[in-house]
């Protein structure tokens, strides 16, 4: 289906964008079953507060009325929502008056092996570590060259996922997903204080799980840590949760925490 | 005058284009006079690093000729030039089939105050630290949200350009300039292996300084190091040389150093 930008069909945007020149500005991947969006309030929060730390003016009943009617014409699949600051003179000065853009696109539900949910996937450890930016930490902003470089360090579709490191060598997420893992019955995922994307299923899996009794923590995360971790996952909105079975050197089972968090949001996953 | 897609006249760019999705490509800001570019050779071969560090395949034959047209065509003023890797279905996994974009745009010379270049700027001291990032840094990528955000610090038109420290506190460039000193008859410039644009007119500068006798060297310099030089100038290629009169609680008088530098590349920016 075709795109829209500001709720009217479209293909192309303005070359003098600034989304186009800097990365200037913000989306959300969002699936949608049957005409309606998963985890629409986190995407729509999360968007908002990317809006108010980048001081992109945006209307955001405008942006929602428009996406819920993009989403009844998607059925089922992916909406790619853009947001940008709209079209700028040369130069990183922010106008004075700037119109954002409200992008929607939308894609096909990804078809990924069944057997990455079942039986969980290998993890590539990436070389490429991430740099800290605590003025964009957890923002899913449009700067993503970091990813798009770590994704190209592997081809072998023996690896799902990609791990990412941080300049420290701390765990922090990975390429298009964020990570898990439980220790002694504790689920932990690492603070994004300084890098990575503050994923809506991330937050909402942190959510469900302490609503069901699972002790939770968000912390700093050594690769010794991970690499000792009774259990390790990674999740995204798309797919949901994959058990992580092995990473360089290490492999793990797929445990009894990781299957008890799938059926925990098997609502918003399931096909 | 309108932009050029691929060579031919368009105003806008596929809202799948990978540029716009996640700063997926490269710029360049091009000084023209009189249709003909300063510094040519040295923007293209930044590009073409750029290319071969992204791993973007571009046609340097056919973008060279385009841009050799489109120069003569703006005249006088400044051409954009903007390499995206091109379309792609959602996802950071570079497609196959990929096919780079070259956009080039012109905008009227800036018409900054000349008090600039004759008598000296004040640099505002920018709080945002940039991030560490080898696999980027020197490139002008489309990543730029550091740059929005470090230009949005401050309004206050006393100050021309801000300064950019890195993570450690050390002195990185500015905010659309590189930053030079000179400490007992020597020139220095930050290295920049881990973050910041390696400008065209800092290369320039460089060579120039040498052949002219003066020494010079390329190395981490520290805040202390900045705030003690007996000279402190930014610049770059649309404007040449700014003399920095004030940063933070330091002042300097325009120096000889400085002077006799801008006499040296008077070719280059004299309107």
């Amino acid at each position: 289906m075709r795109a829209w930008i500001n709720g009217q069909p479209a293909s192309a945007i303005n070359v003098a964008d600034r989304g186009l020149a800097y990365g200037d500005g913000l989306f959300e991947t969002i699936k949608v079953r049957a005409g309606r969006a998963a985890l629409l309030e986190r995407h729509l929060a999360r968007l908002q507060e990317g809006c108010q730390r980048l001081a992109i003016p945006c209307d955001m009943a405008l942006l929602r009325q428009e996406l819920l009617l993009y989403l009844q014409q998607v059925g089922d699949g992916v909406c790619k929502l853009i947001l940008t600051r709209g079209a700028g003179q040369r130069g990183y000065t922010i106008p004075e008056f700037c119109e954002p853009q409200r992008v929607l696109q939308a894609t096909p539900t990804p078809q990924w092996p069944i057997a990455h949910r079942q039986h969980g996937i290998q993890l590539f450890p990436c070389q490429l570590r991430l740099s800290a930016q605590p003025r964009l930490a957890g923002l899913k902003h449009l700067n993503r060259l970091e990813q798009v470089l770590a994704r190209a360090e592997w081809s072998d579709p023996a690896y799902a996922e990609g791990l990412l490191l941080d300049q420290q060598g701390h765990v922090l997420d990975c390429v298009f997903s964020n990570v898990f893992i439980v220790r002694e019955q504790q689920l932990l995922t690492p603070a994004l204080h300084n890098a990575g994307v503050a994923g809506v299923m991330r937050a909402e899996l942190l959510q469900r799980a302490k609503a069901a009794g699972i002790s939770v923590a968000v912390k700093e995360i050594s690769l010794t840590q991970l690499q000792q971790a009774d259990e390790v996952f990674t999740c995204n909105s798309l797919y949901g949760i994959w058990p992580v079975r092995g990473y360089a050197e290490q492999s793990w089972s797929v445990g009894p925490i990781t299957r008890k968090l799938q059926q925990l949001i098997i609502d918003l996953v399931d096909e």
